[in-house]
């Protein structure tokens, strides 16, 4: 716990619209050894059924990220004083082929996993948590904490294609990466194709939190299920900004009307402290569908959030 | 209720970003008969006292509605099994000419009327839901859930103009075809050019639920006066996109700050099962105040929910 | 109270899409003398130490100001029945220079006080307070209703630079133009360079409303407490749009995710009738990071909730 | 020829951007009386058959006008210094009545004409130019320069209506207020509903500058030929934005792809110096599909062009 | 040659902004049998190595094709007389899946030259061009005309992919589709990634017009030069957006300053008329960059010339 | 002359859209020690006297530069291979201080001149490039190829403030770092506060080359003049966007109809090969006024020409 710890450019020197965009205004590191949190862009949408372009998120999100500063306005948490942390870059990807890039992010994570780091990723597409928890939940399956319009348990798409951003937790589940029962997907509310679309997150035991839960019971009521949910087992925590509003977050792919509102991802996200968090991720950004770069701001703004939580976690660990 | 009814295309064979636009991917239905729920687009804003556009509204309605996908998530209503529905193109109109266009929808809406149809309208501004009444109600008065945040009762602009798209709901009043005292209008803000701008909602009997009482009581709790209202008859549900606040559906001709959030229309569609429907329209987007299409996606959004209403209005009354 | 008070131009005569833009589309007046409430433009930036483009405000606030009519649509105020309200165009300003803008604006604004006048301006950037409670709070000092996601009581920037827009409210407590203790600040949620930032509103005995409280007590209960904190002095609001929660009002330099909502906004100003209201601003508004013009609108609305608070106040004290 | 003459504000003391913004920064005239040049807006667009808008071109015009200067970069002419112009605001319009539009239209332009005013215009479609020119051309028919992509002689639309922006010089020619023998039409290039599309054009003796003419010939010989077919009499010009290619100015309603450069623009109209001017306008700049404003940017350039035209025209009749 | 052909929707019965949007606003045909030109969309972007996107573009392009009307403006060919032409829907793909969508789109395209038709395609990405030569040169090589700014005739990507938007051409040769010597490249600008990018397109004798010698020589020489190297032959066009500048058509996925202007396309496309033409697309239309959507007009622009080639060269055939 | 000199990211490892964003996709440097051509932002836009934006130009253009290649298409020039080519960060600046920022910009280049480096920068507005002088041409004069709409040669702003980005070429004059007799202008334009605005330029004897001339003699003579006039000695090239055309590049703070073409840029920039280049920049891009960044990308291009150029002489001087 050491202002020694690398540190975001000091705005004093260089205001934040100036230097090169890395995530948080932090220091590139090229290799992740040291660093307690790597934060890491995939810069990919392969998996994406529809809209495409999540593939530019990191750099968005990077950019905006510059409006984030280094204390959290109401848990106090100061990342950088009780953390390493460091934007180690992008993974490498293959925007032609998802095999190829499903085992060039596992592989990226991987190294993370070995070196002892909890990694914060910015997306790319939902299938990236996939090959993410290939690497990060390889010897024992994970909780998670899932924000998303959508359950993104489905089987197949396109006569047979397993591998989608409509798939990762069924595929996460059957690998034996995820465990369903200590999985809660809140925020989802999408129409669908069938009347089952959603049947493997309820058969497998996942807790499902819908968006008419979550304006009925309010968000605090939400959370304390979460966190009945999760328990106190190694924990993962993945956000889709699809989970939210398109009026907060037009700049998404697959957007669905009547959504969170930040104020309740904040509730949620703050009261989610004292987990024991393996890693965490926020999906999804399109910048394309949003020039003006709000939701690359929502975005940004949440992976503080998580950024706050991983380093509370190292900090009690510590 | 059978699989044989029209239904939107297979997003296994063509994914939702293709085809040609129509309302919901339904197939294109050169003629009405048979089908039970019509969608018909409306473009034309020639009502329009302020900012024009509407007239673009239903192709880009027509856009986002492919993100529209079967079943409905709350409430599960699957409306292409219980119904047939299909898009019928749009209404003949006449941009330069307020009467001849007048004559032109009403003459579309009554060989609806008269198959048997429920149609569900996409604007275009509110002025069109004038002949649409005219069609629908010509022998009964109707009651109507109205949301807006402008009451639409006014008398005339520009020195006697009666014809505008402040005006339609009190000239259905008078022209019979539509039940003041069971006419809710929902959402009401709009700042007034005089102090009696809604003086004639109120002394007709309209029920009008400002935008402080649904702060105050909630949208439960307006839904259930709603239902109270309009009680058994039949009933036209008309809603303008400014009902709901800018921030949420930019696109609009007349937009007021501090509206309805989608989550609270939900609340209030979503509570309106059971109503007998003769019809609903969703009006006034205009396309080139939001680029962006999420006042579209907001417009396609709520016409599923009406969508499902029409569809469960006709499955209970077979 | 006289129809004979210089009145909006008539929708009647001129559509609300025509006419040279003035405030409110009210005449452009040459001389305040006479003027209850002049309106006033400060176009400039030159404090601002993050994204420019507050200089632009002015110019698209009151293009979006011809949405606004003349009677509030839940207290009933006309305030151009009881009050003699102008626009008297913009302070002259220097983009290159803030001390020099300092002093053209206090001077503006002090003419307007020895007329007697109660202004309503529009930012420009927030260091504009700061020449206007000079003009308005020389010889007592005011309190401050101040909605906004930071407190603007830093110290300095950029090695030793005291007057930027993040600081006037410090400023205008050491130069005795604001009484901290009557001062509250609603909406403060920016994450922190450093845990003291805001040290200077709380050591000097201001009443910091945190989002969290908000989304705690609710609007209503703040509302309470900020009448309790100002009471029954002479008070100055000064509304900044970053307050607002950027899906709201995008267009501003520095917006903090989580924000109030425009209804919390209402539910708060229209509360705070009955003040001893000396003034009132809407600033930060930044046209180019929100070409659409929500974000002016919405600061067009809260102009015309301010305008109605002054005027009553004026009534009031006829 | 006197500095006391109405000036633009000065930039010294008040930067481009601020000011309530009149066209070219000049004084808003209550009355023509006096001036030679007033500049007028016709916020109307309810001649349009395709995308509306333009009635929010005068504002958006008078906006982007802040960055002309005083002196023309090439002539030299400095119009302020010559003549006496003045922002005169808008003509009074009926948004949903054409004819009652028509009326008042001319009657405006009937008031500059007898204080012997030459008027410069921004629209507004081109319809508008009819009750110009009944105005301006009672009792002489005058010669025009037309800069489009569209010939405006058609003979009517929609079973009949004469009055569209796609019939103004038709019915000009009809009523006698122009002389088609001294009428060049240059920028021609739009696809054709039927082969005799133009035929009133060249039938009546107008002659028809084509594009694809522009593109072999030059703007220099297309220049000479314009001179040659106006020659010495009263001449009017007419330029619609989208004779300009839709790279340079989107903002129109009609754009047509393949057209003429500001560049070719500026040859021809300092090129037509010397003509006998009776006034000006400059049509169809529609803001809601430019946000950006650069056609706002184009149209208020070629305005200052022609403002130079004839302030330099009334500088040699002195 | 007959007025029974398929026609446009009347525009007097429904504005262009009206009705469903199809190509040209052609009726809908299930079945191409019978058809001269199918149009068809390709909504894929599978083959992009760099920003995604032109699986949206046929959508836009048909919203934008309503701006086209029936009758060339210099040609006077009016395709809608000499030959039948529809909009045949798009072709199935698989956004998630390279060589599965080859497959599907060859296939559509064999029973479109099965029938005898010579089809008119919107993209969708370049590689689409490979399948639809599948289909239409599987006898016998043919020529092609190509403007784009890169020559498309790289060897692979990403260690190995044979199939990008980077490398139809190249495939085409191998494949025995496309005559090299009977190609010609025209608007290549683009920087090099290595020395001999282009290298198979000039060793294997294509014509490889860069826009140095565009601006050198002018598009009449460069047309000779074209008309020279496809000869008489059978000859497929080819219209990659990127070819065009830029500022024209912002909307496409690898822009390259300084390229070609619309005037100088319309040169060359009039110029081919009387090639012996098998079909043409027009391709990479990019909407989400380019919201405004001029792009897509700059597209369906070119459509309407190739169309009219085509017709041509059918009525001629006759 | 070496592959192991610094090489931009290899595209197969990581797509162009991936990786944090530096200039050329080059890599950060920390020393500018050892490179032969350091790319430097100066993020800061503190003289700009109208519309603000440019301080955010470095951040988009390095975006935006992912797009460049390798290799010149036409000159065949390979930066990467005869020069050392860096990223070296942005300048420190100060946002509310231009005396400051001056200082904070000189000292930055002053370092990279005495480490012999022959520096590209990238804006900012001009005023930067006083400063950038100040360190370059502190020993001798230099000459200057200026590209811009306006000289920048006037003498102060706002009552005597001397120092803005309309004076920088004055104050470079005066302060012996620019011959004057060594000085092009090219592509002025604008039109003029004072018929002697830019009697500075004409009077210490800048060659200043209107518009008018450009599209009189065409850029080929233009470039003929240029190289006649700055000669055989060491001279920087200073490239304002503004000088181009704003359909081309609309962000930007003062833009000018009827600018150059990219394609005239390319003809005078690689027509400057040969010179004795000391160091160049691009300045003036401002993204609020240009979401799309078509503007960025013409600024990367320009700096790659400008790269080129610099590598060239770097070469030719080994």
């Amino acid at each position: 716990m050491s202002k020694s710890f690398p540190q975001p450019i000091d705005s004093v020197q260089m205001p934040r619209f100036g230097a090169v965009a890395t995530f948080m205004r932090l220091p590139l590191a090229d290799d992740p050894a040291g660093l307690d949190i790597p934060i890491v862009g995939v810069p990919w949408d392969g998996g994406t059924t529809n809209r495409p372009g999540a593939r530019h998120g990191p750099r968005q999100v990077r950019d905006m990220s510059s409006m984030m500063r280094r204390v959290h306005p109401t848990t106090g948490i100061a990342p950088y004083e009780v953390a390493r942390c460091g934007d180690v870059g992008d993974t490498p990807v293959n925007p032609i082929d998802v095999m190829d890039t499903l085992g060039r992010v596992e592989g990226f994570f991987a190294k993370l996993h070995t070196a002892g780091c909890r990694p914060l990723a910015c997306g790319g597409d939902h299938l990236m948590t996939l090959p993410i928890l290939r690497a990060l939940a390889k010897h024992r399956p994970v909780g998670l904490v899932h924000v998303d319009a959508h359950c993104d348990t489905n089987d197949a798409y396109f006569g047979g294609h397993k591998y989608t951003h409509g798939t990762p937790f069924r595929r996460a589940v059957e690998e034996g990466l995820l465990d369903p029962k200590r999985t809660v997907q809140i925020g989802i509310r999408a129409s669908l194709y069938a009347r089952d679309d959603n049947a493997f997150s309820n058969a497998s035991g996942m807790r499902v939190v819908y968006m008419e839960e979550v304006e009925r019971v309010g968000m605090e009521a939400v959370l304390a299920e979460a966190r009945r949910v999760v328990g106190e087992g190694p924990t993962y925590i993945s956000f889709d900004v699809d989970g939210i509003d398109p009026a907060f977050a037009p700049g998404t792919g697959t957007p669905e009307v009547g959504g969170l509102t930040p104020r309740e991802c904040f509730t949620l996200l703050r009261g989610l402290r004292g987990l024991d968090l393996v890693g965490a991720d926020v999906v999804e950004v399109s910048p394309p569908f949003d020039p003006g770069g709000n939701t690359a701001l929502v975005g940004a703004t949440m992976m503080f959030e998580l950024l706050c939580l991983l380093a509370d976690a190292i900090a009690r660990g510590r």
